[in-house]
């Protein structure tokens, strides 16, 4: 008997001669977006019900916030609060389709884009696949350390940090406890200063309570940045007050240094500084990632990929890049925008736009990106803002903080799930569950237990 | 310069000559507690604030809810929600510490545990291990298939089922689809009961809404049950209505039948039936885990640890036995207690007061059992319930359910997060984040894909 058998042919045969990857038969234009970030999805978000066949695919199921994953890191949120399912989101648009593959190569002179499932055919193609962590060859510190660019690192983070604490309070060894409780974070960008002080605030309020063998003075923090400021990025006024806040909160931190080498339990500087730390948090730079196929001549600074003012990769009629991937370089961006959520989205609702013009061969634009200005929080209640000509800082700031990222984060019930924590947060000083669930084991740990 | 060593001797040297693992110094007689389920939980709740120090070891830093396994495995909760750190159950409880290690022997003649961590002096010990998933040596639907014993078998449920779905929505290959869309769930018992309703809930609510490209009718649920009824240990009625309950939702149950290979593809049943299924959760049996250094001839059947009417393992002044692992055997129970929650709840708060008697050289009573009834869910707002002499089964059952499940879990955020979720799901039909986190490659998936 083979019940299962009784469904055959039940779905119509609708793999185009050049795909392997089953789609629904269509004449519309076929637009094949690979990564669904911000950007990609913004572009989604445009092309949605109109006359074209939408391609999302995706390495995950799902989009992440990303602005949020040092509080996954710390505890304060759990993972389903920030990553949404594209399924969920694409629920209704009927000429969006979404595929859960990695992309290996593309093939622009057929058309062809080739993933871990098969190949497949587009008319046009969009690169969103955004950056990953840049540990510059380091392959000591790549090795040891936790970087901060996907959910899966968020989790790591919290486990290791969890782990760590936990053997610190089985250990009868000084050394070995303050190596397991001590954090050194590298970059002092709006990620590493997060960092800093959202785990500043957990030594504070959930330490004591959940640790109580530890005096809060065991865990030190160091924040290590490579020049002479914080949130370079931002105003002067905006770092000056992120370093005020991160000293009242006892962060230690390290101007004009940058880490030489780590073995999994010390950490060396440039200037020749030794910290024990166990826990090393990496946020000090990036890099493009893209599929085979891109020819060298058009991969700029940073692994990213150079276009034109309409976004489009020179030399290709159909294949395009936007978000974090894209460098569109010009005299008013020599370098290219800054690799930010906002540059991202705008250049994705920009891009969904202008392919839907160029398919009706209407006039198109070049892409502008306007600056709505930059946030950045600091452990509780507090942050900076730079808003156009506006600086703000403190309590006012923070408030304007919850509120963008609350509205940008996509569902209501994600946004629900995200406001009940901080509100809980908020009143109780409180975090959420705080639990270790991926058995996480960094090379450097498998080996110092006394059996 | 090592800023880290200026806290170096903050800690007391707490260590006893026999403990390599960092305690508290007391003079209280000590406690050891292994593992930390509904019994481990209940004894450290009876001993909390007393005249004793109460140690507990377990290799997760959190309890876990078990009942509700299946409402993550079918991604209706998330595991924060029924998972409960040991930390914040115990933080005000200054007699009561928990350590992250696992418990590798016992060596009773010197009263020594050996950890993962190290050695650690007992004055009574409590063995609270559970059971683990028995594959009754089936090595091949071992590698294959999951059990669900952990919450980690939980999210990899989820994840196989939610990556095989969109292999499925890839695949043009009609086998190969119904293969990954296709669930065999072994054992009729509550377990494997609850995990088809809401697995047949899942393909008539979410299905149609996530997937719009399949018809409801292509993920096949089997439930394969070796005697002739399913709750068999629950009144005919319960079984009977239970019966009827996941017929009405289409789950196809197979009657003294078993699973006799698997390939990761396919299933061979005992009478030689083959199903096509990539998904083959297994609730078919459970056998005791205990640490070396229980003696052979105190192990019964399904490997239990055989006690004495006190919880005490024959041959032992202070080492006890509960929950799932204790076989109490005696005229009443000649298998032992069934091993369900209630029993070791009881066992905890029993042996909680009989240790607290014994050590003041009182008189104490055999455990007795009181049963209070048995309860399970199928599917959407039924359940069926013997209590006493009173059997309900629909929707008051299901009200009755969902109030015991609730007011059982740890911790007030837990409640609130289980209820929200809940309640989102009992009025919108729509459940929480599908989301595929985890990694997960069965062995069975590795090498099918087409390059």
């Amino acid at each position: 008997m083979k019940d299962s058998h009784t469904h055959k042919k039940i779905l119509p045969s609708a793999c185009k001669v050049t795909d392997d990857i089953c789609l629904p038969d269509s004449d519309l234009p076929r637009v094949v977006i690979i990564g669904g970030g911000f950007g990609g999805l913004a572009l989604v978000e445009k092309l949605k019900h109109k006359e074209v066949q939408v391609v999302l695919f995706d390495k995950n199921n799902f989009h992440q916030f990303q602005p949020l994953f040092y509080q996954v890191a710390t505890s304060a949120l759990e993972p389903d609060s920030i990553v949404f399912p594209f399924r969920k989101q694409f629920s209704g648009y009927k000429n969006v389709i979404f595929r859960l593959a990695e992309v290996e190569e593309i093939q622009p002179s057929s058309n062809i884009l080739i993933t871990s499932r098969g190949k497949v055919h587009y008319d046009y193609l969009v690169l969103a696949t955004g950056t990953t962590t840049n540990f510059f060859g380091m392959d000591s510190v790549a090795q040891n350390s936790l970087g901060m660019k996907d959910i899966r690192d968020s989790l790591n983070i919290r486990h290791m940090m969890l782990q760590n604490l936990e053997q610190a309070a089985i250990t009868c060894d000084d050394d070995e406890r303050d190596a397991l409780t001590n954090f050194v974070i590298v970059g002092g960008g709006p990620a590493g200063v997060e960092m800093a002080g959202a785990l500043a605030e957990f030594r504070k309020y959930i330490l004591p309570k959940d640790y109580p063998e530890y005096p809060a003075s065991i865990m030190n923090i160091y924040l290590i940045e490579a020049i002479d400021e914080l949130l370079s990025t931002m105003s002067d006024k905006a770092s000056s007050k992120t370093l005020k806040y991160l000293k009242g909160l006892n962060v230690k931190v390290l101007f004009n240094e940058s880490v030489s080498d780590y073995d999994g339990s010390e950490v060396t500087t440039k200037s020749g500084k030794k910290i024990l730390a166990k826990n090393l948090i990496w946020t000090a730079g990036v890099k493009g990632q893209f599929p085979k196929g891109v020819d060298e001549k058009h991969v700029v600074k940073g692994n990213r990929i150079k276009t034109d003012p309409y976004l489009k990769v020179e030399g290709f009629k159909n294949v395009f890049a936007i978000g974090d991937i894209a460098a569109l370089i010009s005299e008013e961006t020599p370098k290219g925008h800054p690799q930010v959520a906002q540059v991202a989205i705008q250049q994705g609702k920009y891009l969904g736009e202008s392919l839907l013009k160029l398919m009706k061969n209407k006039h198109i634009e070049p892409f502008y990106y306007k600056d709505k200005g930059s946030l950045a929080t600091v452990g509780k209640r507090k942050a900076v803002a730079d808003l156009g000509k506006f600086r703000f800082t403190g309590y006012f700031a923070w408030l304007l903080w919850s509120v963008v990222h609350l509205i940008s984060i996509s569902g209501f019930r994600n946004k629900l799930m995200v406001g009940f924590n901080w509100a809980v947060s908020y009143f109780t000083y409180e975090k959420s569950n705080r639990l270790i669930i991926r058995n996480f084991k960094p090379k450097s740990l498998i080996n110092h237990t006394k059996n």
